[in-house]
Formats: structure tokens, sequence, C-alpha cells
């Protein structure tokens, strides 16, 4: 599914600009923090997100991922999410910010957010450079 | 419209992560060059691209911008495609090689490229950072 040409994208510290359709099907984008478990591209949300809602009414959902060392090659994945789990003691947003930003805890928590781990299941995939 | 805070986004030489609706109404997104004319947002297309089928076939888009000198600080624009011109001279995707890579001519003009510049009016926009 994934191009191995592009696969080293999928464990870098890049951000992936995750697509999604708001209520009236309009494409919304914003830039997130992921990893990949060797088949799904997870990130990382509070269960208020916006984001979340359009994923719990259509799961379609596209990544595009820059090379951080190189803005000319990318990855596209286009798929749908195929779980949102609980994360209930933020083990997987406190791994993000171990790869990310080097710290234990995810330092930008607010009291009562409630975090969940999206997955997506990569059904195509486009690359360029 | 743009928040003041966040306008110069709209001036550096960052990437803007364009999502847009493929045939089936699933997200598409891929990253592009783009300036700012005061009142939209424009990329530069060739005419056979299916991101320029899609955007005459659903005007509805959403660009994602992160600040090149910090990634934690971004622009999302959401609006709608106004025009999409003739760019017959290139003069366009010239100006964008120029902005980018200080380059006179665009260096990866292919023959038999149409261009086109596709103008954004942006009609709501979100920030973080």
């Amino acid at each position: 599914m994934i191009p191995e040409s592009h696969a080293d994208l999928l464990s870098v510290k890049g951000f992936a600009h995750a697509a999604t359709l708001g209520p009236d099907g309009a494409p919304q984008s914003n830039p997130v923090w992921y990893d990949w478990d060797g088949a799904h591209l997870k990130f990382s949300q509070t269960r208020t997100r916006q984001k979340l809602h359009n994923l719990e009414r259509d799961p379609r959902i596209a990544l595009s991922i820059t090379d951080p060392e190189n803005p000319y090659r990318y990855l596209e994945i286009r798929g749908r999410v195929v779980a949102i789990d609980d994360d209930p003691d933020n083990a997987f947003i406190d791994s993000l910010a171990q790869k990310y930003i080097d710290q234990e805890h995810y330092p930008w928590h607010q009291p009562g957010d409630e975090r969940v781990v999206v997955k997506v299941l990569p059904e195509h995939a486009t690359t360029m450079g």
C-alpha cells in the first residue's frame, strides 16, 4: 500500500496535514503528530474537537506528509478511520511527546481533556519527489 | 477574515497543504506553493491534474499553512475557488519559482503542460500557536 520509496516518512518527525470533512461535506485541514504501527497511521485527538466529530460522521481522511529534510518530497495517504480508541492514561499522546519534543509527558494537556487514539487504515497512497 | 496575528503566513515561503474533494466526495491533500494578492490565496496547477478536476466539480477547499520557522504555529484557510485563470506565458508559476527557489523560470515545466492560476476566496480561518 505504502510505496517502499516513501515508507521512511511514516517514522520521521514530520507533520501530517489531516484533511477531513466538515458537517456540510467541505474539507478541513490541520497538521497533526503521528505514528505508524505497521498497518495504521495513528494520531491523537481530544474528544471534543471538531475533527473527531467529523470522523465519527464520515471516516474518510487524507493525510499529506512532507519530508522534514526535503519539502519537495511527500507522501499522501488516503483511507478511513477504523478505530477511535480511548487513551485513558495518555500513554499514546505521551509517546508522541517523547518522539517529537523529547518530553516524557505531553506538556499542553488541559484539565478535563479526554484523549483518544485515531487509527487510519491506508487505502491509497500518492507520492512526489 | 485572516487574523492579524497570522497574516504574515500569507507571504512567507511556506507550503499550503491543499485539501479538495475527490469524485466520491472523499478528501485529498497535497502541498502547494502559493501567493497572496491581498484578497485571494493563489496557487498554480496544470490543466490535467486531478486536483483541478476536483475543484471544477466542487470549489470548496481548505489550505493549512505551517510557519516554516515554527511548526507549532499554523493558519488554516477554508473557502472556495472563485476563478481558474489561464497562465499562458507561465508568468504566475515563474513568479512562484522566483519566490520559492530564486529561479526566474519554473524548472520542472514539462512540454505540453498548460498552467492555470487557481484563486481561492477565504471564507473562514482557524489558527494555532
